[in-house]
């Protein structure tokens, strides 16, 4: 499993949490978003998702990986 | 119909609008939430929906209505 804290911009609230964790999740990672500290903490197994995933994942929920 | 402008904390971003509006749907009222200015407008019919009950949609949402 490897381990990344991504910077995200424009989560403001428990719904933003939610959605972010959950798109984390169908794509087979396991996310920690940090509404504070702006950051989402993901892990995953690096033979079955790329961290382009990722990011693409965050982004289509609305918010600006940074 | 009566039209009432509720002052509401706690909305911060589209889910918290959808999230708003489809609580005063389900109890008969129509809900517009204004982010920037915290506000709600609701229209609703007094002869089946109170203002009590909007207020009380709005707050189970996890929203305080000021």
């Amino acid at each position: 499993m490897k381990n990344v804290t991504l910077k995200v911009e424009g989560m403001s609230c428990n719904h933003c949490v939610n959605s972010i964790e959950k798109a984390l999740k169908e794509i087979g990672a396991a996310g920690k978003v940090d509404l504070a500290a702006k950051t989402v903490e993901v892990s995953f197994d690096e033979s079955s998702v790329t961290e382009a995933a990722i990011k693409e994942a965050i982004e289509e929920q609305g918010y600006d990986v940074v």
